[in-house]
């Protein structure tokens, strides 16, 4: 099956080219590809995020790709480096987790995982399994190879040092360790966003000074945010959670820019590159309205992490509430407190406890920018006092709670 | 006995200025001191070196003075921190020993120790106490606590940092092993030199820290060697070691620059100040002749490493032979080889087998400034051919053999 597959030059260039920003060295993954034996995919997570979003999903989905040609994922807990913090990308030194935090992380993030990669065919490994026992001996084996200004040549490393920002000792031994998990599974390639390639580069270094193949490298786009221009991070709020409910996952879809539509498709769906290419060029004629292939973005989003059915059922609610600015169907419903507790308690208190708002910051900002409204009249003061049961209160677009 | 001394204020002045370059911080020290419990002297030793010299025997002599007040000299043993190599001062990375290595180094370094530290005060503490079950949760726990910019901020990674040469990520955990032997053993004082500077204060911070009182720095002056210029040190071949044969002590401190008289006197014998502020007078005013004071300060140095009569015995070999031109009393004998071997052989092989020199290349460099002589007579060309049972060789002022 393995020798099959990649004599199919159509598979070849989906695996190897779709989504996929670089792989270092392309060549050389071709040739282990054309040795017919399994490969071993290294895929670490930190897991002090909990959450699988899109941005994600991309390099998921190359896993799975790879995993139905006959390869074997090896997901690896960063139980050791989440309590360090992946300083990649980031501006400044972050707080390190309890154990107990990284276990419980750890078991949510991979409920989610396996939405996407196939359980079957997936070895998961601690880094405690090598790190537990490493002594300091193995430390300054590791820690003698590499050179204080190789690590600080790295973009947000040397950013942070000139702006005379913090940089924990620690956080040289982060690249250092992901670098070792290689060597302890004997990884033959490596996947992580463009912001991971010094990471694992330390890797495919590593592996060539203690005797083993060096990994290729298979560095995944960064996919932008529903913002469209950060990248998507549960910190910036700009993200969609693979686990969120169909009217979420839709929703959110469809509040992406344009620009997009096309990077979402290409990285996320299994929509053949024939029509891709057409949607390229629909757009660029201004033949096709950007509404509709949104609308079938989303539908393929929602149809894949969660089902047809909720797709149809999200993109008609999303058709009547937010574009025919009726309600759902079905609307959540939250008890009212008392009239008394609700005289003198603020509403943007009320939005939260009703799960409309995450923070009390969030639901002031959407009051103030006449996003909620109450039996479809907008509110513009902070104030609960006077809602009364039955009432269905609304914020953004989406969100509504029956009182009762 | 602990505050009776501290009460005279000759003792106090000879334990806390002379050869003392600073204290960090002074005021705390007296304080420690006037509270009458015996401190713990820290003072690490570096096993890649095996020989003390008297750049070392300044701090050594300073140990003792102050274990005669009472106190605790703890002698911690770096294995470890010899296994990565201490880059303070240093100009280049440089190999690790092995744990083999490390521990001949360390017996060898200690029968000298303790010619000059009192052993019946001393506890003597290996890293690998403390260090053989750190787990990587300590090594995290303890990088974690400094930042990249304050260790690079150090003169000699400062230096090597602007001038591209490496700095291993291991050379960054060398202050911080030192810094926790201060925790281990609950350092009251640490001992270093001037260059040992930033260690000490890493070990004082962390102290701090994790909630111990912070340790007093000792900081030494640096010695020059017998160049009179540079930090006197093995690998420069400028030191004096405390081992050494009386005639080579002797005459070694007799090759010292005049200006270096006052400071190794003050340093490293117990002349009285007083008398040692006369020599500083009658120096400036050149009412003396410095070799007299030179030869004083060399049978201080000898009686103390050896013993009196060792000094009048080199003395007089000194006058003899290097100020009289004569040979000395005792002449080692050295088996001469075979004439049809001597044929072939240079003399530089034959000078370094004799122990005229320690390398071939310091045997060439000998017989190329003319200080090489057999029977009195110059030699110029590298060749052993033609020389005689009897016949005495000469390299330099001060050594010599015969030939049998």
């Amino acid at each position: 099956m393995l020798s099959d597959a990649i004599k199919d030059e159509g598979v070849m260039r989906r695996v190897l080219k779709r989504g996929v920003h670089d792989i270092i060295v392309e060549s050389e993954f071709v040739e282990r590809l054309q040795g017919g034996r399994p490969l071993r995919l290294k895929m670490g997570f930190d897991p002090s995020a909990t959450d699988i979003h899109m941005g994600h999903a991309v390099g998921l989905r190359k896993l799975r790709q790879l995993q139905d040609l006959g390869h074997k994922v090896v997901l690896i807990v960063g139980d050791w480096t989440a309590q360090i913090g992946d300083p990649s990308g980031r501006s400044a030194t972050r707080p390190m987790l309890t154990a107990e935090q990284v276990r419980e992380n750890a078991a949510t993030y991979m409920a989610q995982f396996f939405k996407i990669v196939d359980r079957d065919r997936t070895e998961t490994r601690w880094q405690s399994e090598w790190f537990g026992e490493f002594s300091l001996t193995d430390v300054i084996g590791l820690t003698s190879r590499f050179t204080v200004a190789q690590f600080l040549a790295r973009d947000d490393f040397a950013n942070r040092f000139k702006a005379n920002q913090p940089i924990a000792i620690t956080e040289l031994l982060y690249p250092l360790l992901q670098a070792y998990d290689s060597v302890a599974i004997e990884s033959d390639v490596e996947f992580g966003g463009t912001d991971q390639m010094f990471n694992l580069l330390v890797g495919r270094d590593l592996q060539g000074m203690v005797g083993q193949t060096p990994q290729q490298c298979f560095l995944m786009p960064l996919l932008p945010g529903t913002d469209g221009v950060q990248k998507m991070s549960k910190s910036l709020g700009n993200y969609i959670g693979i686990d969120e409910p169909p009217d979420e996952i839709y929703g959110k879809t469809m509040s992406l820019p344009d620009n997009q539509i096309l990077p979402y498709s290409e990285y996320l769906t299994d929509i053949a590159d024939d029509e891709i290419s057409e949607m390229r060029a629909e757009l660029a004629a201004g033949s096709v309205n950007p509404m509709e292939l949104k609308k079938r973005l989303a539908r393929e989003l929602v149809a894949q992490f969660h089902d047809a059915d909720a797709a149809t059922n999200a993109e008609r609610n999303f058709e009547r509430t937010v574009q025919g600015g009726q309600m759902p169907d079905d609307i959540p419903e939250f008890a009212l407190p008392a009239p008394d507790a609700l005289a003198g308690m603020r509403l943007s208190r009320l939005l939260v406890d009703a799960g409309l708002a995450s923070s009390a910051g969030e639901a002031r900002r959407l009051i103030s920018q006449g996003a909620v409204q109450i039996d479809g009249e907008r509110v513009s003061e902070d104030s609960a006092a006077g809602i009364e049961v039955g009432a269905v209160l609304r914020a953004g677009r989406r969100r509504y709670v029956r009182l009762v």
